[in-house]
């Protein structure tokens, strides 16, 4: 089955309030079946999740991603990697101060899959249609260099999906085969939003249907700490 | 501009000495702009990078991964993280028992950018038309669960596209905003590929035309140790 990647195009600038429902459905038709991927500025901004700073001042700055943060990993000049309330290992604990106006910085949401679901569920309340809806933020990654789009909260759509014991084509048991396919479905979400071109929601259309199941991030991709080892 | 993620159904099983060109140009028609993702499985096969292993001889499995290797990261049962030539930290060195004949094991490509090149230039010779390679691989990844795949050579398109200095939507300047198209495009084509469907190419139609221009993992993707904060 061919899955097709849709950029939302036309959604203006989000305020603390909006409501990213209306915001969404305004903007595109959507099917049973389809994947909302938003991405977390956009949440973040009608959550209210943004705090003053003055651009300028590195401290304050850095005083904000601390609060952000349960422990800090590694810091390198203004690079501060931690690992966020949420269990998310990123760089500036998702504190950003692009795409947003000058003065304020946007924090990560108090919990995505709370979003995500919230989401979810005013979509299908407006139009009866049942989508899973993946919240996505841009992170960085240990040993590679480039960031890509991760997912940071799900409703409705796996975060791993688990082929653990399906037979691969030659009849052999696969090992360990736990795909992160929201992940993917995020990283191919941003191949259509492009950084700098407005476009904060992305429409996956195509997915498998047995994907399409209650899920968290939290519970299903945050690796914890006894099995992480590179933390 | 949609993108569309179609996965090359009907590909039989490949040998050593099978020429990918063919079996690509066989199965899928192919334009201008459109990146063709081959999973690595199927570039080792082809290149004859296997080698003969007793399945249950857990020391013989591990000297042929620690012989792909230059550094061991860490160790847990049977898992070794390592530092594979190429650069590329993963699980076992990339060396691989699933969807290949019992007794044997595939090693990564010598070159894995060289093998797309390769095919690329197959496949321009062959139709005339200029695709992207992508060869993808599966890899697990620091503190996320579940496995992505992820680019281990490319040709024609890039692997992180440098919007620095780029105004976002607010005509504010982006701070860091490097992204690694070529992971993300094979994450989109995991999507469409299933790990145990033998559907080993998968077409992505639709990427920014800037992004296809020269370009290769090991010079792009794969971080050097000096700007490594976690190696």
């Amino acid at each position: 089955m061919v899955l097709s990647v849709i950029p939302v195009e036309g959604i203006g600038e989000v305020r603390p309030g909006d409501d990213l429902v209306e915001v969404i459905c305004s903007a595109v038709g959507l099917a049973d079946g389809d994947v909302v991927v938003v991405t977390q500025k956009v949440v973040s901004k009608a959550e209210g999740r943004l705090v003053p700073v003055d651009p300028d001042d590195r401290a304050a700055r850095a005083a904000i991603v601390l609060g952000e943060s349960v422990r800090v990993l590694r810091r390198r000049g203004d690079l501060i990697m931690t690992e966020t309330r949420h269990g998310f290992v990123c760089a500036n604990a998702g504190v950003d101060l692009s795409n947003v106006e000058s003065g304020w910085a946007a924090l990560l949401p108090v919990d995505p899959d709370r979003s995500a679901r919230r989401i979810r569920d005013g979509i299908r309340g407006r139009l009866g249609v049942t989508v899973g809806v993946v919240v996505s933020d841009t992170f960085g990654r240990a040993w590679r260099r480039g960031v890509t789009d991760v997912a940071i909260g799900v409703a409705g759509i796996a975060g791993v999906v688990d082929l653990r014991g399906t037979e691969d084509a030659l009849g052999r048991q696969l090992a360990v085969t736990e795909v992160c396919v929201a992940d993917e479905i995020a990283g191919a979400a941003e191949l259509v939003m492009g950084k700098s071109r407005a476009v904060p929601v992305a429409v996956v259309r195509g997915v498998e249907r047995s994907w399409l199941r209650e899920a968290s991030v939290a519970d299903e991709v945050v690796r914890p700490h006894r099995e992480d080892l590179f933390r």
